[in-house]
């Protein structure tokens, strides 16, 4: 039986330049609507929850293309709120080899989103409707309005019981110059109201200042995300470990932490099409997990495979339905299918 | 022999949905570059001048794609600055018949040309190197930092003997509520150091509140243009009259108002393919004739021809050279050239 | 405040060649995902109604895109029985001018709607949740098993107190020889239980094979029109006389009978893009106004407004919102709008 | 039954801009591989003829691209040679309204065709199998070489008893200055070798250097086209009379003279959407007419509406079907067809 | 000298999804015309041969779309019957490194080529004309009509002293349930008349139950396939081992067995672009070796890098002409070919 | 401070096949222009420097589109002849893995380039504006007409100081039979008159027929090009190792031979998008590196990752920054940039 889950966050339109063209050779974009939020929650709606976006769309015609194209990727809209007068968006330039893709922002501060006011949003009533609301450290950065939202939301959620998931998620472009010591209270006040939290040891680290004597990436993983877990009451922990090879692949390792014990993914290695997003998939694959009562070792296999999948996937947002990602966790690459 | 002239204004990227699409039914977008200035400097860079943009754009990947498609058209980027982060922007669904095109835009206030600093341009340097600058009505609508570098380059060109050449277009939308009562001391700025103005009976009845006994526009034009021109010192100003007629058809005719009297081009009835940026062909028509020693009658029917021209051809900016204009102004459509 | 609408009909994919290409010059398709059920509802949706479609969608990848297609448009999933093999398809080569347009069907009679088990559907407890229940000529025209399915819904709406809407939409292709005949019963059927019907003098003269004494459509539909409301009970008919003109422009007048009195609109004369489910436009035009309470007046003139603006529009599905219709209503073309 | 028929020419490559850009607003183009032999020949054997073509394509992938293509559009091979290095192309970037289409063409002279050696076809054996062999006065202007082929398989196809049609089609920008003078006397031959000659008044007077008292085309043509006729025995001539209308459409009157008497199609007027090529298919429907026995009546008006569908139809090579053509005789532009 | 070969099989249309996206993703496909007779075909009638399809289009724009491209692909018309009323369909995602390509159909069953009634061709006539006749299982998969068609073709064939080549090509979702009891006695039968087959040691192990004492792949082939050719009188067996590796590659060795003796190419390992129809590429390749007189050792190293560069090639059907497969044979992967 | 450096050579439109479509299977090109001299003066420029080429172009669309163009990648027009009739064409269809790219060209020797008259350019004029000429050995190829204006600007620009540049990149297809032979005298003119020279040890060796003890191509070049450099007084010798891998991917190692002593990049491995043009590219960095006054150590790496970006990238012309080229010398591939 499928959970409710709502994400609160911001729609970006994405404009993508064909093929492997830079925006001084090409003239024509292809576009579609993403966000951490969208692609979470999409994917969940994909595994047979209802899934829900509390954000704020300008009420003009990018607005309305917005709208449809969330619908279509099974997003429910009745907390979708209507007003101000622009969209994010960002400009991507697909890389190539030895050659990294390109994003450039148009600015998002003036987005209907990031300018919402006080009351552009009942929370007590969504909370209300929900099991589960999801945040993300890219929002944390916008400005004080959107964080000042984002934390009544969180804390009307857990005031009704609805578990908190937050994807720390740090962007240093968004922060500026002294951007752990900036946005380090805001995590800290988000950690403390989450109950499942996205992370690994570099948030520890240089977001939250913990020291470790790990040398390796694991022994500080090993080391810190407990320590973490205990400080701010999280249940449950979980992330990646990614690197990207120099022939168009990268490799990931996923893991989980719960009840006191990791839990790894194999360590995936894949060809990549399209690396956005990818990271969100993963985060759809453990609250799916945790809320369908995975044991934590397939939830973990799970979640890696669904990002190993949205690597393969044109677009930020996550396509593969539940028996997909399931076959891909047992199988190699296969014939075609037919 | 050509002239040097400079226009002074902002680069829009227009997005364009394919074909007849709404936003909200397509995936992908044209785009390109215009803006008032660029139709009319590319325009004029066609017919044998040398044309120069007075703009700034970000210094990114939009940026670079914006000064390729500048230079594309022909216009010489010596005067463009790079700085601030973001381009103009606005989304085009194409209407068809009973159903209007709809333009909306992206934060245009937050752009590069609108955040320029007080010392981005150095106007004493430029207007040293030009015969005539080109200033519009849409950049005077911005901001007070805007209209304050607007204000200097007029001067600064009108102290080293250039033409100063203002086009009215005032548009509704960008001043707002009391929108005329706002504008009117800004346009009476202009029109004070403009020696060539573009604009019709309208500009003076509700920007200027000139009062008029004329009960057709074409009385009212003939009352209120020599008075406009009598007040402001104004040498030459020039317009026309539209009207869409319901078969996607257009009807446009100009006029030329010189040496205390008017001349007319005939009223040309043409099917319309993209009506956006068709003023400005009109307006790079009487600029060219003027800077050529055109007589008068034939600079308004060379005029109303590029703008006829304007409205076949694909996006903002007029693509006709100078010989397609001048067959356009005497001959009948005729069948394939080859 | 809005309705809850549900339609029953077949989804089809339309496969459309590009431009002005034949199959066998092209290379490449647009699709899109329509029907009669879709196109009233989708309408019905964007003027603020609850919208649903009741029908049968593969479980595959072409049915997943439907169902995306269908959300996208905004008609609500939750009575979409996903089950069978196939979905219906029709190819469609646009015409120009004197060239008219053609349609290729594939074999919609396999298709998951078309081979619905009897239990497909849970009529009674979709009926519960409507007001109003909406039907198609072209539906009934499939097979046994559809006309069943369609009589058991239309019956259990009557029975919930539900509106029954009926278009009648004969095509003579779908019945084969001695059509009227086969489909005389059934049709009778339909209207006994209808309470809104879509028809014209055709469908009385030929469908039910009504006389009459008229010799023009006018004559024929206000003499026929009222006696078929009178034998079957039909409280609102509305319909259309169209001409195809020779220029690429169609003229359409729309009537709606109702209280015993004809209301019609404007004889309205536009340019075409997309004939396709423009009649659907009307439809939702009629429901509209008979759902918000709308003069009679008002509803005929908005449907025809709505008809003409769907000419307008890319594929066969309306996308004008209740503020662009109203504006058809009262205005000339315009100008770009910006 | 269908008849064999072939015609000797240059296959063209044509190098389209998409929409209505010019070459230097696009970067992509769309190509076919079209000359008057190629749309003749396809169009006949789209009526159940045999159709060939005589011509001359490189052994390369451009001449592997035209001879795939040529086989699509129903040509047999059998007398294709292959040699040479080169295809003649054109591009053509497509007018709108008041702004003319234009063509460009590449250096065709250098073509596989036109540098085609002595001995490159066995006109002989060709002869042997043909019933109709078709010449255009577009080949008569590339060279002796060329000229030379001509007149030998003319000859051939005479000797062995086929029909032989020749197209005047003459394009001045192909002969140059004095063209009328330097193409007489090649002229000549062919028409005195000709069974079926497609001209009008225009070829009498200019090429042929015929006086006339007529001051109307339609006096010039009913006192030349007989006069050319007698001298030079002509069975059958044929032809049209265009004018091109201010918006987008044109007229066309098609006439046929035969056993002294004038037949003429009514003046056809419709929407043009790619008027190169219609020429041709004006031929094809005399040809057909002829060669199947259609009263001379029926012939100039097949001929006439097939002339008017290749206008609304995308590229050069007519594609309508016999059926089609029929029925755009007897019907007015109708509703979809499904 | 080429050889005149007739395959009869069904036309499928191929719809693709653009790049990587899923269908509810995009809104266009690209379309083309293949099957695994097609296939073969076009590629002999590239090396040489006379390539004939024996099949059933529908006499539609679809029929015409389907005829025309076989045209193009140069496969001649005329054993090819038109009448019914559809064309099979199927729909193609394209895979990404770890997400496996999808194969959509539409209703084949429905087609024009599996409900063609018993005399729509004339076998007799047909196998009179030919030097060989191609057969292949998944036409066996279809229906009993096309099955008595089938093999009333094989032994028309056989009966004239043709050469009968069958691919087994068994496909486990034709077959449903219990396929292989199914099948069997169909197989056998083509089995029986056959001269050349393709297939490898799972068809006799599991279509025709046969034992084996082998583990690996390679012993059973060398065991059971002798016995095969003894037991049903095959002249020639041939058939490729493929492996998928996990980076976007294939390998694949070819075997041909004839006289008692086993003929291996070398395991090619090559980048896949397009995997759907690469088999048909490896048929032909050993079709034309035999036809050719090749020496066994070269015939299938001649299939094999036919196979390679099939997988390299957009589309089903091959497009590799005979020199480019003789370098590929020789060569490696080299620079540009300019 | 940026050098001026102009190069002589013909501009050539690249018409490509979409995606890896052969020209027989697709129906749309892309284009571009491009020619040595296009991508070294283009990469120049956006290195800062100024940038001219010295060519001519038809005064035609095509013509109009290719000035475009070249305006759009930042070179300078005021060298630029216009006249003649026709621009050179190739045609380039995509490889994938075994199967090589293939270009086929137009005819090029009709070009407006190839056709210039004697007086076609005033080359005392332009030396005097230059720091640097180049010129390259594609141009050499071409006619005598072509080689005459080739020496007479490479005397001018040696006679006023300027350095001159010449690429040998001999191309076998260009030159025919005995084509070493052929073009040896013209090389050596050319190699006598220059200060640095692209080459290797194969133009040594073919070219100049220069002997050689070395086995491999390291101790050839390391052998032979200080002999070259001896001889005809060449300041800098630069050029690469490549070779092609089976996977996609090439190696390349560049050297620089400067006062005597040779410096090498590291060998580069690399996947390839388009690999037309990439040595223009390493070029670029050369001349660049010697413009800029970098260490011989530093230019070598840089033009190496300047070569190695540009198998990356659209097109023939390389579009990296210098700060992209620095980055790419020090890091190894990045994640997405934002």
């Amino acid at each position: 039986m499928g959970k409710r889950i709502a994400a609160f966050g911001e729609v970006m339109m994405r404009l993508q330049a064909p093929g492997y063209d830079l925006l001084s050779q090409a003239n024509t974009l292809s576009y579609s609507f993403s966000g951490t939020g969208v692609n979470v929650i999409s994917a969940l709606a994909r595994f047979g929850h209802d899934g829900y976006l509390v954000t704020r769309l300008p009420d003009n015609p990018l607005g309305d293309a917005a709208t449809a194209n969330l619908r279509k990727l099974g997003i429910a809209q009745k907390f979708v709120a209507r007003g101000g007068s622009y969209i994010g968006m960002y400009f991507l330039e697909n890389g190539f080899g030895a050659r990294p893709s390109r994003v450039t922002y148009s600015n998002r501060l003036e987005s209907s989103f990031n300018t919402a006011p006080a009351d552009a949003y009942d929370f007590a009533d969504i909370a209300g409707q929900l099991d589960v609301a999801h945040f993300c450290g890219i929002t944390l950065a916008m400005n004080d309005a959107v964080r000042s939202h984002m934390l009544r939301f969180a804390k009307a959620a857990k005031a009704r019981g609805s578990l908190v998931a937050f994807d720390c998620n740090y962007r240093p472009s968004l922060w500026g110059e002294d951007g752990y010591e900036k946005a380090k209270p805001f995590y800290e006040q988000m950690l403390g109201l989450a109950d499942i939290v996205m992370m690994n040891e570099k948030d520890a680290m240089y977001l939250l200042g913990m020291p470790t004597k790990g040398t390796t990436r694991e022994e500080q993983l090993e080391e810190l995300v407990p320590e973490v877990a205990r400080i701010y009451g999280i249940a449950v922990a979980a992330g990646t470990h990614r690197s990207v090879n120099g022939d168009n692949t990268h490799s990931l390792r996923g893991y989980l932490y719960k009840d006191g014990r990791f839990h790894y993914s194999d360590t995936l290695t894949f060809a990549v099409y399209d690396r956005i997003g990818a990271g969100d998939a993963y985060t759809s694959g453990i609250l799916h997990g945790e809320l369908s009562g995975f044991e934590p070792e397939r939830t973990v296999r799970y979640a890696a495979a669904a990002a190993m999948l949205a690597h393969t996937t044109v677009g930020d947002t996550p396509m593969a339905a539940e028996r997909e990602i399931v076959r891909a966790m047992t199988q190699a690459a296969g014939d075609v299918e037919r």
